[in-house]
């Protein structure tokens, strides 16, 4: 075959060659074009290539800086939340825990009012300690207790208040670099207190979707968002103690040997409970080791209780109460109990999922 | 236009007309053919003339019998179930309730066992009263109590057990007509024991499926069936309490004023529990009227609690505790509540919906 | 375990029980109770008993006897078509070809109009030979000619007209029998005459929806139904030859070795054109011999070309050019091609898919 | 209530506060940790801000400069395409043409060979001006010609050789931004020379699915990706013509008057033909003026024949054959055609619809 190479008198080494070379190059600039033969591999790797770096924040150094910011920021229209997003160090510059997903911990002092707004990103807190405050999701006071999961998906107004004496602080989630990264953020005040400031035990919303497998008539149908806006620990605590104990009458259950896991869903649907991000509570019996997985979806967990080891890309890591971590993309990852562990977790594997660009591997090899 | 009638010559009423007519009919009949002129009617008619008719049956007519048959009959590896089909009128020769729908009151006696089989007709369970059997499926003993649903999908194997010293009734459904009228019937023999005689509290579909939008992550995904067997009269007693509770705070759930009604789902798909019923259970606070409607999905109804009257294409019958009734395609259909009123439903609109064939109407008014 | 059988004292083949039992049957009749015990191999047998039998029309019988109806029956206002149904031995009194499908054929005499209406069953048209006739689905003429599949779906108006000078006859496919046996039949008239009388080549619907892969922006989005109304048999064709010339040439395309196969689907979503039955040609190389399948689908066929053997439960019968047969459920079944062979054929599988009823087996195995 | 600036002795504007705050923010910054009161508005926006700016390249320039390149590098393994991407002005950094949407100009010389790779990325082909290439897609050699659009799926392999004597050139479209930014990335080498050297005119996947509604039985069910690898300009051409025709004849099909458009979609689910993104071809009538839409949904357009105007946020552009622009999301966006004037548009709607982000407004207002 002729090719350029081979073509009577090319050169590609001579000057006048390069020189014509630099010269496309910097025609090529002007008016914005990029040559793909120059950048291929950095835009299409052989294997994901993320810059976010598998990192680990202390619960012991994160409450405390929450609760000093209590002392000097107030919470108020504008600011609108006392949320301090975790910046992987992989990511400088922007606030991101890994390329899609936001987390944070917020912290609202006693009798204090996050005031109530809106936006098109997605939301959840998870609360890993404390009580006393209500979230308030478009009208329907949510009480937020330990263990709770608590939803306020895309344009759903919500609010909080602490009606109580102590701070409470909790991990929110959110899929803010998602929707920023692809210019879909829409974003709206509020009433400046929460409009409805009773504190019931149970949210409309649980009392309507509360019952296992029980659909009001009036609201049959898919919704793309859960519409129960509280997972309660006490539900979590039941499902997860229920796979280990089923493992141990020899029934299926389990993910894999000693390692239940839940994953809060939409009722309407059987999927993920939010568009964009997935939802799980895992708990490890104490000694298990995981099997080491890949997956290309990105990840934050919490230590919820207990304590043990997380492996990513080999490195390990000690987990101790509250400790946040990322988990970008591809990395290897095992997870390993020293007395019984939960942890929860959230990552972008819906978005994945729906694009069907989501891949898994287990223990290291290549899917 | 020319057609056969202005023909030159065409005489329709002549006797040689007449006669050549019945000949080609005669010749039709031969070959087994059919003009659609002379049958037109019956065949698609203006609007469902359904051959079943609505009819209710007394539960004080039909637990004596019942009973009555387990001092004659024995419960056994053939016969396979001590169940009585309820047979619409309308419907002579087939002992259906409906042209789509089984209904039976299944009686075991004291310290009877139902043997194990399996078939691809979908069945369920609604308890009117009493306790102490045990429904054993795909191994797994599920307790049965007042006021439960117990599903057994298609293709499950089951058998029954009373480890008590009472007898227990209760209602079947099944899609028997449907399955067969579309020859879909496979049976299968099992054990003639129930194979786990055990008798725990709940069931292990429970332990794995009862939390409320909570998933296995070993088992997410959907399933045409529910994976949950049983759905508890506390959660469905709760869950229309709610309803009409949140009706009274201004906020909605209930079906129309003074009706609540939910929908047993399958969580994996927030589908009906069931591949071709619809189940349902309602409630009326007193002195409720509910709207009349038609709808073409057929239904079989029984009285849970309370008492009222229910119109039926024009004609009342009052309820009673335990009674029985079946609405036919297209039966202008209400309501109305003496004291407060429960009723367990069940249906074919799930067949008809996925067929897009389906139509409802309000208050009499044609859709 | 105590028994009914090994209680003291029972005696089953007492003269005493034997009058009790008969006195319990007649209160059971007296209610309309039938118990199961009785009825179990009838209503639920071990594998699929279709009262339906296979069976075969000869197209040379057929055809004339549909010409001498046309000397004979007018088509108009009340009667409607002159569509003559054939009727499955096995159903005698019912004019079906098997429980869910309605078979016919349609005649209409040179320059005949069929007045307009619509219904909620769905249907279509095969064309064997002939042209002249354009059928006028929602005020859109749709040209019929030989080999083309023309479609009626539920609720749609549609009327004939004959604009030559000669008589035209097709195969009309309707779920007549599934509509009426759940009572789901709604029938409107529309004008006596077609309201568009315009014979133009391509129909709106194919100009809309013609283009392979091609979706009209402004009507984007999925449709129970296909929106074309016309599979012209020059695509079908091509597409049957490609694919037997893509086995030549070692690709995959064909069902197995020398048999290709294209399903009629709904552009909006690939699934089946019409939602209650499944449409599909079928092209056998000469020489091929099918492998023996079974399937719960019942199914009508008709030879469009050429000719060869069908085998349904061990019996043979030749195929001559425009015969119909009827296969019923779980029928074995195969075909064998003399030179090459083209059939039409259509079967209620979308119904049995959609409510997970459907099971295959090759070669007579069970599923 | 008591919040915090209303606390007693608070100052928020005291040295003695703005020291303490300036050291919990070295102590976040130590962390890795950022609050979100004072990043709010740039991560949350009221509506959409995106960096990518409209832009318009001209094809006047792009065409020489990547027939200039030609004369100076070779195409070949590791480099893989001559390709030369469009980068966004405000997107400096990243050649990419919106946040999530690649687009490149690609230049095969006479006789040339792109070697064989596959990639996680989805890829798509529109085709200008020009003929005599043959892409291989899995194996499949697709002809490409003046006006087809030839997909790419992720993950199958594909190379192009050019067998004419005269340069072709295109616009390739590529989902590269959006998979890189979320780490999904894969890449693999193929053969340095496709695989099959035949240029048949059509594909094998156009023999199996271009017939219109024709599905081979052999291959039903969804797939993610369009089997069909090219999408005709005859075809395409003929769809859009007669839109514009119905809409003389006064029946529906255009988009809006004088506006035709179709979508390339995936016959065996009826949603797009990528899964990533939206691919469409516009016809606009001479003289017409589209109204003006804002979509969350960012899109690179490219004129195929004819010339007008496009507005973007109020600024004109002329449109001249070849030119491609770039329309960030929310972008107030119109169109004018001169003569008649057709368009090619990619956009990543489909990603925004999946995770139900998407919103539109027509002239200007808010969705």
């Amino acid at each position: 075959m002729t090719t350029l190479e081979n073509r009577p008198g090319a050169d590609f080494d001579s000057p006048e060659h390069q020189a014509r070379l630099a010269e496309l190059y910097r025609d090529f600039d002007a008016v914005g074009m990029t040559p793909l033969w120059r950048t291929r591999e950095g835009l299409m790797p052989f294997s994901p290539e993320p810059r976010a770096v598998p990192h680990l924040w202390r619960w012991s150094e994160l409450y405390p800086l929450a609760a000093r910011s209590a002392e000097l920021v107030p919470v108020g229209r504008g600011g609108e939340r006392r949320a301090i997003g975790l910046g992987n160090p992989g990511l400088p510059g922007d606030p991101y825990a890994t390329p899609t997903l936001w987390a944070a911990i917020q912290y609202l002092a006693p009798r204090e009012n996050a005031p109530e707004h809106r936006h098109s990103q997605s939301a959840f807190r998870f609360v890993l300690e404390g009580e006393g405050v209500w979230t308030v999701v478009d009208g329907d006071p949510v009480a937020m207790r330990r263990g709770d999961l608590l939803l306020t998906p895309g344009w759903h107004f919500h609010g909080h208040q602490n009606v109580s004496d102590t701070p409470m602080a909790w991990l929110d989630g959110l899929d803010i670099p998602l929707v920023s990264g692809t210019d879909q953020g829409f974003f709206e005040f509020g009433p400046e207190e929460v409009r409805d400031k009773s504190t019931p035990h149970r949210s409309r919303s649980e009392r309507l979707w509360g019952g296992p497998g029980l659909t009001p008539v009036s609201a049959v149908g898919p919704r793309p968002q859960s519409p129960l806006m509280a997972y309660r620990w006490a539900h979590t605590d039941a499902a997860l103690a229920a796979q280990l104990e089923l493992e141990e009458e020899g029934q299926p259950g389990v993910v894999e040997p000693g390692h239940a896991a839940v994953r809060f869903t939409n009722p309407t649907t059987g999927g993920d409970a939010l568009t964009t991000m997935r939802t799980e509570m895992h708990r490890l019996r104490a000694g298990t080791r995981t099997r080491r997985t890949r997956t290309t979806a990105s990840s934050v967990w919490q230590v919820f209780s207990g304590g043990g080891t997380v492996t990513m890309n080999g490195e390990e890591r000690t987990l101790e109460h509250g400790d946040v971590f990322a988990v970008p993309s591809w990395t290897e990852f095992g997870l390993q109990a020293d007395g019984d562990l939960d942890l929860f977790a959230f990552s972008d594997a819906p978005v994945l999922e729906k694009l069907f660009l989501l891949r898994t591997s287990t223990d290291g090899s290549a899917a």
